[in-house]
């Protein structure tokens, strides 16, 4: 299904589209067919594409920034070059990319130059304003297509594209060095299980806040170096930071975890001149209050993290390309989409869940490699 | 009053002496004599000390840390070695030098190590667990001791030692560079008018925020490219924003103001990407709340700057000393020390205050070099 | 002439056409019509374009890296777009803009990526294998135009595309702050007159090392704190020292000057843990040569910084736009261009020379704003 | 050997003086009684010291800077303070601390601020101007005392306390970043087994040079990615580009072999943009050579590492006692001293050479841990 040299391009597409806020059905949509893609598009046959919450906020309207409709969610998406419109563009059709949340930016504000896309004021978001991965033809901007390493895995590649981007720049962002400690609340979710083995890889040692002897075990093989059950623990502050040498706390906190409660904690036990980092988006309404004598006195820092541009993409990429970070995925057909939210509003999803555009049918599962994949059933 | 060559040392001194929460009274006490100095330590003769609100709030228990008693408070003093007990020092009988807010930390701890020594564990406060410059001798720890370069006025170089050190280093911590602009709340006071000098050095523009056509007229002078009147001006973050040239806001803001709608706004009008630096050290109930959404989706920063160390110290004095930055002074004699926290409490006083240790009656004052001062009458 | 709003285009123009290493010719060649522009070029009408002694040196062959030949050099350009084929670019139809050195990259490699497109692979230059501003009508690539500010003289912002920038660069390179020093070897001349001014605007006091009294009451003016003529004095290294307060050394000295002498005393002179900054591009075979032992005792360091990126353009421009840097120009007709190499050979031309694409004849000249320029005669 | 607790402090000791140019002998010399010490001093008992052929260079006098006679070399020394003359110091009797090349420092100057103590111009180093590790009892200044971690073996602490703090700085200067690549020549002696294994623990690659089929071995043990023998291969500047993925060479390259070669090949190899680190101090007469021409247009950097500071020190350790880097040392008699130093000077010492201060005789050797110790004889 990975070849897509001289094969035809069909008329229409299966998409998952979303008319209003109670969500998205699965469709056939036309694809938008090489001869009418827009100058600086190109066209990608998506493969995989990872599904992250954000998708289903972003759908159900529970974020301040609401979404044209119809829209196309999906922004973990690997796939193939298969047309382009871009006289000036590196890329060409074959070649493997990913789709990421920002879709595309101008390039030539102040923000782009230094390497802050995100923060573009023309910047469009995949499922937003730019239709996403959750279409089998997408036409992407190629400003923002990520090159995806010769050999990785194109269903592992997908989540790394969001999930693991965001925590690597947090990583980068909380200027913690190698030989300190960062906490990670929600260490053994999607981001927090990347941001654990992210942080193994820079030295850095890492404290796990989760819950539950499957969570633990996970972080343990991921290279925590102490796991608090948040249930079980009832000074979460003490925990973290007798979880340190010295007992004064981690230099940082990434904060992956989506509860309000994980911000304010954070900035109780970083260590002095300690910095929290806010990372993903969280439903509106979550607010970090910090009390202003103690964090000068401290000198306690809370720096954001949003995504991350086209270089730590491709750093991210690489480091698991040469095997030093994995990304526990659970693959199964794109008709799973709606039962992977599901599954992660119930918790009981082992993995980050990624679709395969083109399954059809929910086949049997099987590990490949070590992990748990769907195969197409006949 | 400043040759203190081989004058005796007398047996008793004048200082202001805090029993109890209720305030202090200039007593007369001991004078600790040469020959009892602990190690490590160097009598000062201090002939000014900066008045600072944050002594105040310390006597009267109004922070969370409460001070040893009897308390002596004052860390912005200024005045000469007169004896020392420290063979290991560079400092010497004659030289000339500071008395700052950090009065000692163990130099051994990581944080000192790396020049955080405001956050060595084993740090003492002058007027907390150290006695301060509000006596006329004080047997001061020579390891936090700051030199006063040459030439350098000793009634000027008093409040650099707190307020000009703490806005230098929060305007480098702030990360904004020549040619980028911040925002000063509180911009017309003691705090303020010395950040829009030392940013006016840096290249950086500067956004003044206070109230009053005397403190607009101040906050001009030290070069801001625009004021807002917080009385007059019903839109702040659209004021603040309006002032840069694109629109988008200032790189960076510096809370002077104590006042925690300060911070609240600040992570509204500040560019994305950007910084807000808290400073100083107010009442203990000041809370910062930021949206995580909003603080993740434009990647706001929320640092904080405690006072700075003993390079920030010599950096600050030394740009004085070169004339870039003047301290608007008002010198009075010990005895004012009181009036001097009602005038700041009442918002009428124009400029730093600092008295002069050795001047026991209130005489006249007159302007020498352009700066308000009292002389001592007959 | 600035008009260009439908002013129609004409099929031939006036450029500086370098076939052979000899030098050039002003030709009457075609001009690209909007119809034939390539995907992601815009036809500039050049204005001015200043005139950088790199130039010649690669019309000479005097670098490892030779022109295609025909060659049209010019890499100092400001205009107006008069025709654009880019459907994804945010320059339109009117715009005024700079082209600089670096004429275009890819855009997509990790040095791209990270904002050093100067060190792009596919990188193209002006003069090298693009083609530059010594043309009328220059069919320019939009992906490294730079927009030039609002109010700024079109003829004063022409060097400012690279003498400015690479200054600029090369001061932030430095790592020195506000309070430092940094030593200008060449200071008197076109780059290091605009760095004594940048360093100026960014609080770090300058040392100047030319030679005359001219160049000496430049330097002055743009506040240098010390003059050293190397004519004069003998003992170069002894006296950058002594300028400085402690007898240490600069932090930094960026070297303006293209003899190789001036980079073997400046790792001896900057003070240890200090950075010589290498700038521009010397003819072949200058070296540095450095001794290891008091390279390494001392943690000297010799940085490199290459002209600059679009952010850095875009900073430098903006900085002379609001006044903080003037640069002394010479304004005169396209027939001046070989005039201006001789006299910048023989040392004789006072400012940077700026030619005027559109004035024919070698008018009478008069100041302007203080500045040096041509008129165009009848 | 190791308990200090209340033993008796002998009269005399045996240390290896040295009383002019043509070496050392190990001779009984008096030992500062306690009631002998100097202000701001502490008595160590030295267990154990590596062996640093910096020493051998400065007894030699082969460096530029002589040392004062009679000269006791030795700056890699593990001990235990025995006594104490330092009323302001955290160390106390009992302590386990480190001897290392900057021996004291004034911790007053801006450079001891920034925490840049080795450039103090008042710094005193080991064996120059202040006693070494060569001696059973060391009248080490408390001001630059290390503590070494709980639970790390002495003899292992000992080597780290120079080669490791210098390739653990020289690695943070290279500003390398997990998922980059830095070469090492010099890979498979005592300070690039140790750049390998911290490199490594950063998730830095590394490409290793050095020469035969055991340094080979050592190397890939240590995670090296390529291993380039300098003797077999004849364009190491292709090797080591083709070493890195995209074939454009390493972000860095930390210099740890003392050959001049080695500094010009490597900014030839180092990809744009990337940074050489000078490292150790080679004998006098080593010259780095760079095209100012190449060394611009690839923004290319030579930087120095001089040893490290405390804080750098303390990191070092940290991550030996976690486990992370283990240093190969071959301990031996004090006796064993000249021999060491013959066998380095031939090549023929697999390992850092680590003399054990309390063993008289040389007596059989057996692995302990893995590693080649010296056991004593009867």
């Amino acid at each position: 299904m990975t070849q897509v040299g001289n094969e035809p391009i069909p008329k229409t597409q299966r998409a998952a589209v979303s008319d209003d806020p109670s969500g998205f059905k699965i469709k056939e949509i036309p694809v938008v067919q090489p001869d009418q893609l827009e100058p600086g598009r190109a066209l990608v046959k998506v493969l995989y594409s990872g599904v992250c919450h954000t998708d289903l906020h972003v759908i159900k309207n529970e974020w301040p920034v609401h979404p044209e409709r119809p829209c196309i969610a999906g922004h973990e998406g690997s796939g193939i070059i298969v047309a382009i419109n871009d006289a000036t563009s590196q890329f060409k059709v074959g070649d493997r990319v990913g789709i990421k949340w920002i879709a595309t930016s101008c390039n030539e504000c102040d923000f782009c130059l230094a390497g802050n896309e995100p923060l573009c004021l023309q910047a469009k978001c995949s499922g937003i304003n730019a239709q996403g991965s959750f279409m089998q033809y997408c036409p992407a901007y190629t400003s923002q297509l990520t090159r995806i390493p010769d050999g990785l895995d194109m269903a592992e590649a997908a989540p790394i594209l969001c999930a693991g981007v965001t925590v690597w720049k947090a990583l980068k962002n909380s200027k913690a060095r190698a030989g300190q400690y960062v906490c990670i609340p929600g260490a053994g979710g999607g981001l927090g299980s990347l941001a654990l083995q992210y942080a193994r890889y820079m030295g850095i040692s890492t404290i796990a806040i989760d819950s539950g002897a499957e969570k633990k075990a996970l972080c343990e093989k991921y290279g925590a170096s102490a796991f608090i059950d948040f249930k079980e623990v009832t000074d979460i502050v003490s925990a973290v930071k007798a979880a340190t040498p010295d007992g004064l706390g981690p230099q940082a906190a990434i904060i992956t975890s989506p509860k309000p409660e994980a911000y304010l904690i954070a900035m109780e036990y970083i260590r002095p001149g300690g910095t929290v980092v806010a990372v993903g988006l969280p439903p509106a309404g979550a607010y970090v209050k910090a009390d202003v004598f103690f964090t000068v006195l401290h000198n306690k820092n809370l720096v954001s993290s949003y995504v991350g541009n086209r270089l730590d993409a491709n750093e991210a990429l690489d480091i698991v390309a040469k095997g030093h970070v994995t990304c526990p995925i659970v693959v199964e057909p794109f008709d799973s989409l709606d039962s992977f939210y599901t599954r992660m509003a119930q918790g009981t999803l082992a993995g980050r869940g990624v679709i395969d555009l083109w399954n059809k049918r929910l086949g049997f599962r099987k590990k490949r490699n070590g992990k748990i994949r769907s195969e197409g059933g006949p």
